[in-house]
């Protein structure tokens, strides 16, 4: 398993400061097994916050939710797949599913320029559950922030009087007021699944990356104070895919940095060919020293998205060991995430007009 | 006219500064026959903001919208009716009506002590939507804030971008959290009648207190700003009722200030009976000057909610002059009012049921 894990045992022990001053637990690998899943089998979950609340569940057999969000600001990529099929690994355990499209929040939290009214965020929307449906998701799986049930807004105005701007100061420092707005709405989609109007008190996960844990304290430290009586929610945390460059996170206002859900496979193919690897300099260095597997971004590619345990493997080793050149990896990956590409745009096109009523209702 | 308006037209150039400085304008006195109610022959709306626009609706026959909100957080007083009774006279002028009951501005608003939870604040929501079609409303033109449809819930949340702290904090000064959601909902609230999904784009009015204005500095900065194409909201602005006691504000905190319009017909006499009044120390005296109706309180009840101009008139004659005591004109109001909650009370039972629906669907 080590192989298939490019940041190793060792690497994680570099949060463990960050995980010490904010409360969180490393994520015991014996979990991984309880998910069918390549990601938790290759090491992509690092800690939790009660997460042992949702094993009891599932070991018990009895019922537990997760709620999990991606604001729609634009085009689904690689990095947001990631979050999906996390989803879909603790759906297959039994979770009760609350999959959020954050049209207010991507409206509410992104500049006008980039989305000038909400019917730009519901079009984005749109497209975003398109490559739910296609990526697995079912339509009572989905909802979306500005089509939903009464019960919810009033649950998201009404959380309003549970945090004091000291508070949200001190967690947030200076925000503007669009920002409360999303963040009040987040609080209520992570709380709400607990509500008597939906799944009911049981556990509730919901998946971030290490960067939001600030939503994740805000959210626990409301749910304390709240009168109706519902768990803390728990939270697990995962490594986020880098993007395709050197150093670069994978973000959809880089196009480079990122393979969308909707690129064509020629342009992922290119997008592939000009990452940033751990090919040495020279055909020769490269079969003396061997490629470094660490800093690979096609690699990484692979390890978040191949589902294929052998093969990676094998990739793995033959490329550490300088068998297997850059380019014949690339030639994988261009081969696999093209064919998959073009299978799951057909997927998604197929889901146009059920995606417009899931988001216009 | 002058004889049944005790602040008469001397009074009102008190307020000139006020008007001057937040850009409000006198409520011409000719308007006031566009609307048949007492309260308007009675000079109870005293400025406005662009009703110009409403009356000229009314005179072309073009359709117009008005909202009006009352926090539920308590009974309804017969200071509350004024807000009724003006709101049920600009319907028959042909208004599109949009009467909210803001439960979860109730909530938000309150301190914990006195409305500790949503669950408190719908309570209250169904006993002031029982008055509320016994005053004479109908179920289609109330809303209940916690029970209305998505629209009105995204665009509240959308107004957040509209607004930035600096100005929300010029407005306001420093403000809690749950004021901060307390106020969006009321932005909502007063702009949301021209939205597509309700009435769509026409003047819309709302009539609210002096104290009240920068709500609606607030709501025009906003509409100023909205993609969505509306018109400025118009205000128009009145007397409130003052309380029982000398120098008192009508206030439900203070119950003998008051009378609920739950007040058995006993409690109500009692309570007009101490009320504070302009007649004077001794029969004789009050004969000699006649009493003083600036001040008295008895007579400002009958003057909001007497509907017989004629009598009025008579009392008012008869108590200046000292032939009417003030022990008299008690007895005329306390005959009114006990027979007129009787009444109602007995019309707000009536509506028990259909109160629960409209405020818990």
């Amino acid at each position: 398993m080590a192989v298939i894990d490019p940041w190793g045992a060792g690497a994680i022990t570099n949060y463990d400061h960050v995980f010490k001053e904010f409360g969180l637990k490393p994520f015991p690998s014996e979990w991984n097994a309880r998910f069918k899943s390549p990601l938790f089998r290759r090491n992509v979950v690092i800690a939790h916050r009660d997460f042992d609340k949702v094993i009891a569940r599932i070991g018990a057999k009895k019922p537990f939710a997760q709620l999990t969000g991606i604001a729609s600001s634009g085009p689904y990529h690689l990095g947001h797949k990631v979050d999906v099929d996390l989803f879909l690994a603790l759906k297959k355990a039994g979770a009760k599913c609350f999959f959020c499209v954050a049209d207010l929040d991507g409206y509410l939290s992104r500049p006008d320029e980039k989305i000038p009214s909400l019917a730009t965020a519901q079009k984005w929307a749109i497209e975003n559950v398109k490559d739910l449906l296609a990526l697995g998701l079912e339509p009572s799986d989905i909802y979306v922030q500005s089509n939903y049930k009464k019960e919810y807004y009033a649950f998201a105005f009404s959380l309003s009087k549970k945090m004091t701007m000291n508070t949200f100061e001190g967690i947030y420092g200076h925000l503007d007021m669009g920002k409360i707005g999303a963040n009040f709405l987040q609080y209520a989609d992570i709380l709400h699944p607990q509500l008597p109007a939906f799944a009911g008190k049981m556990p509730c996960v919901t998946g971030i990356g290490l960067d939001q844990d600030p939503h994740a304290r805000a959210a626990r430290d409301i749910a304390k104070r709240l009168d109706v009586g519902i768990e803390l929610p728990a939270f697990f945390y995962f490594r986020h895919q880098s993007g395709l460059k050197e150093g670069a996170k994978m973000s959809a206002s880089e196009p480079d940095t990122a393979i969308f859900l909707s690129d064509s496979p020629e342009a992922a193919a290119k997008k592939i060919s000009r990452a940033f690897t751990g090919g040495r300099n020279t055909v020769d260095e490269h079969r003396k020293l061997g490629g470094d597997l660490s800093v690979d971004k096609v690699y990484e590619l692979l390890l978040f998205h191949h589902p294929d345990d052998k093969l990676l493997e094998s990739v793995a080793k033959d490329f550490s060991s300088g068998q297997m050149l850059s380019s014949e990896m690339k030639k994988i990956a261009q081969d696999y995430f093209g064919a998959w590409l073009k299978e799951h745009q057909k997927k998604a096109r197929s889901f146009e007009s059920q995606a417009k009523k899931i988001v216009l209702g």
